[in-house]
């Protein structure tokens, strides 16, 4: 699915972007790179800003025209900073652009297109996309740097195809730790009402600080092991009291 | 809100990193950049890279420890892309940590941590947070450039303040145009009905065909200067087809 998801990059002034998008892109699961007439590629800045992705560079395919790079695609999203006045299916949110996006590469290859850094894309290359997207940004100062673009609309694009039950992605997590028992916890408590009680910080059971003290360790969800510090700590201060 | 919203970086090795986080930072609306240590503040590099966010660069703190920038701040998020055994709570999805960052921010400062682009954060450094993030990538090339990492956790700190009903937000879009009522729409179908039976397409009003061209239509919704297009193409195919 994240294979047929190419990235076509217009007329790129500046091979550090190239390689700085190709880096946006793999850790982000993509890998196919078209470029339509960079300016300067190949190019050393290219390979130093892709970091470990210099095999995306590298598989890049260079084309003469955007037709060219995207004739077999059933979507063609192009990314554009500047509201257009052709009325192309707008989407207003990287999110839902994402999930159409996806849903079709399923089957097909889609594209998402990015224009020159200074002047976007031409109205002629606006002609071979399906629909426009744009991200949402400061009024004041709305216009991110290309390979910041293709950063957060391939996050987006990954985090639509995470969210897909067919896409088996799995979160990595540490391993849990083991959680006490109801029981571990009512004992813990009981401990430390008589520590509070020892201490002279309650005179008697208190039912609401105690409430309140069992709402905040509920929040915390000590672990076992967790637990058995706090218990540690509690028969400390039980000994020290006592030696007053 | 979102000028309770610190971003810290600690230790950045490239000053360029620091310019393209200022730029990723002011598109998505945030202006207080704190500088933990430094390896070359200020330069000429974070400058260029800066772009139209010189005013962030200029304007950025520097401080010793990670402790001084964020001592005032309610909640401190470490983006780290290694989880950590320290069982801080954690975000596995950038966008619930914003959600919660924003709203914390309607009242006090809060803080997003960014660690040296090699090393990350150290555990002293974790500790000074109240919780970590990380954003899901590729589990075989899964770090971010530094300023990447900061453009889309500015991303999803910007769109969560935007979806809160107190931003006040307003979407930039066109002029709306207007849309056909239902004669109009109705008008427009028997033309075309009428076009396709001229043209020996349909021999017979064909309830099926129909239908299907409804339904295409319906989803286009052409407004009503399209309609009055397709309308002119309808009776110019209609003088043709007579002439025959």
């Amino acid at each position: 699915m994240l294979t047929n998801i190419r990235i076509v990059l217009v007329q790129t002034y500046h091979p550090g972007n190239i390689g700085a998008s190709a880096r946006a892109m793999k850790t982000m699961g993509l890998t196919d790179l078209v470029l339509v007439s960079p300016r300067c590629f190949p190019d050393s800045e290219a390979s130093r800003l892709a970091a470990g992705a210099e095999d995306v560079v590298d598989g890049a395919r260079v084309v003469q025209t955007l037709e060219e790079a995207v004739s077999d695609c059933v979507q063609v999203v192009g990314a554009s900073a500047r509201l257009r006045s052709l009325p192309l299916p707008h989407f207003d949110e990287p999110e839902a652009m994402a999930q159409e996006l996806v849903a079709h590469a399923a089957t097909d290859p889609v594209a998402l297109v990015f224009g020159r850094e200074r002047f976007g894309l031409t109205n002629d290359e606006i002609r071979c996309c399906s629909h426009q997207v744009s991200i949402p940004a400061n009024p004041d100062y709305g216009i991110l740097n290309l390979s910041q673009a293709v950063q957060v609309l391939a996050y987006e694009t990954f985090k639509a195809w995470r969210q897909r039950p067919d896409s088996q992605y799995r979160q990595p997590r540490p391993a849990e730790e083991r959680q006490p028992t109801r029981e571990q916890l009512t004992h813990f408590h009981e401990h430390l009402g008589r520590v509070m009680q020892a201490s002279g910080f309650l005179t008697q059971p208190h039912a609401r600080t105690e409430v309140q003290l069992q709402a905040l360790f509920a929040r915390a969800r000590p672990s076992r092991k967790e637990i058995s510090l706090l218990r540690g700590l509690l028969r400390s201060l039980e000994e020290s009291v006592k030696d007053d």
